[in-house]
């Protein structure tokens, strides 16, 4: 039941109508790893960091059991540094830096002790690093997800549909669908998205829910309307985490079972926004988990 | 078992991306009488048209067992027109004529046959034409539900506020719901129009969904995800006729069974939006609707 998780680990300084941050942890590998981890899999973590990576961020990871052999560390350089200030809407953002620095060169190394997952997440990065990891891996594994951004499909999309090609699930935005689709109707965009290769799609619509397609099937999972949104940076990721937990933990990779993944997704989300970055991904537990995901039985059911 | 329905009877004119109408049947009463009448429960109609009303719409209305008693005609006048104009995405529209023409003088009769009647469903219309049907029944219905809109929050908010308070079920759309309440979480909006009187609150989110309040419960019905939505015009008043006349022909308002409304409030909107106007509300069934509030519970079933 072991999962792969690859992705950015990060600085991000975030400015919301609420407060704002200093340079806190951050990074799609981050949200995922810790997201994933409480579902009892030992994440296996495939990133870089900077020499200015403190220590006490890799040690927040592996206190949630996070395997971090393949985060390699690049004692001379500078670790991805993200900042961005929310809108008064909250769905909306501007990215005020972006520092790649050791992102910029990332050449991904699967462990030894991480071959044979049968679970892998890639998170958003480039599709050329996320094809570099599905081929080091010796053995297919029986799920690959990944995740990406419509900053690929401008400067990258011949790369980026090549990765699709490899794939078992997509997962990406509602505007990002109809970017990669040039369709309107988010049926049609995922109709043409299976077409591209993967089995499954996933399209996010933020506080609107998230809708799983495969040939035959369309199901929704709402989001859980909150009282208060905090911080939605990085929640995205969390769903992702929360998605490819719960299969790692099951290993069961039907229709049936990805919606229940896309639910546990969505309730690891919802607790990512009540608070600043990571800060409410610390200190979860399987009860707190379990009453979350109750609520979203007792939001739709009728 | 008996419903009052209380709105506009209209003519629009409609353009979208896939197409243009001439001068064609519209209105919020005319929408909500057409969904209503599915629920058995000949929809009593209280509203007002000019004397250039065609003979084939009042057909069309009886034909779909509407009691036309309370619809007024003004042989000497013009009925209310519209037209509009929707933008590519479809979620956002211009209003390229209004001619209130009867409307803007209207004062509702309630006929001495409607009287009794459980259900009232108050459509979009200036706050104090709801308040003056209200206050002609001598009984209070057991239920009142009331849409309305941002137009009457901007010029006639403290009328609006009055209205409000004698009703139990209010609808508003989303960015409505926020103007109203001055709250950006629509938890929060909801919370605060509780306080106003209603003891439910409905946001309509469009293609979103919708969210049923009472003061402990929240419930969340999806909007189907169509592969083609045709024109927009009708469907939150399509929405209110689903949910009216459910909750006429069951004459259960507890908060279980109002979920069980919004859903099928859900399903007539589906319908309306497939085609223009009132087009494919027209020769439905028991079955088709049926089968489409089951899409509904596949949709959302884990």
């Amino acid at each position: 039941m072991a999962l792969i998780v690859v992705g950015s680990v990060a600085f991000d300084a975030i400015e919301t109508p609420f407060g704002k941050t200093g340079k806190i942890l951050g990074g799609a590998g981050t949200f995922i790893s810790l997201s994933s981890s409480y579902f009892n899999i030992s994440p296996k973590l495939i990133s870089v960091v900077g020499g200015d990576f403190p220590d006490e961020h890799i040690n927040l990871l592996k206190e949630h059991n996070v395997n971090t052999e393949g985060l390699q560390v690049k004692s001379d350089k500078k670790t991805f540094f993200w900042s961005g200030k929310y809108h008064d809407d909250m769905n909306s953002r501007d990215t005020l830096i972006t520092e790649l620095n050791v992102l910029g060169e990332f050449n991904p190394v699967v462990p030894e002790s991480f071959q044979g997952a049968s679970v892998v997440m890639l998170g958003n990065l480039s599709p050329d690093v996320q094809r570099k990891v599905i081929e080091q891996l010796r053995n297919r594994p029986a799920l690959i997800v990944m995740d990406t951004m419509n900053f690929w499909m401008d400067i990258a999309l011949d790369e980026l549909l090549r990765t699709i090609k490899m794939v078992d699930v997509i997962t990406l935005n509602d505007e990002e669908a109809r970017q990669l689709s040039g369709e309107k109707s988010l049926v049609l965009a995922a109709k043409k998205i299976l077409e591209l290769g993967p089995k499954y799609v996933i399209i996010k619509k933020g506080e609107h829910g998230a809708l799983l397609f495969d040939k035959n099937n369309i199901f929704f999972a709402p989001a859980l309307p909150l009282e208060f949104v905090f911080d939605p940076t990085g929640a995205g990721d969390t769903f992702a985490g929360g998605f490819s937990g719960y299969l790692a933990k099951t290993q069961d990779f039907s229709f049936n079972n990805m919606k229940k993944a896309v639910v546990y997704g969505s309730a690891m989300a919802s607790f990512c926004v009540e608070k600043f970055g990571t800060e409410n991904l610390v200190g979860l537990n399987d009860k707190i988990i379990n009453e979350r995901f109750k609520k979203f039985v007792e939001l739709i059911n009728f």
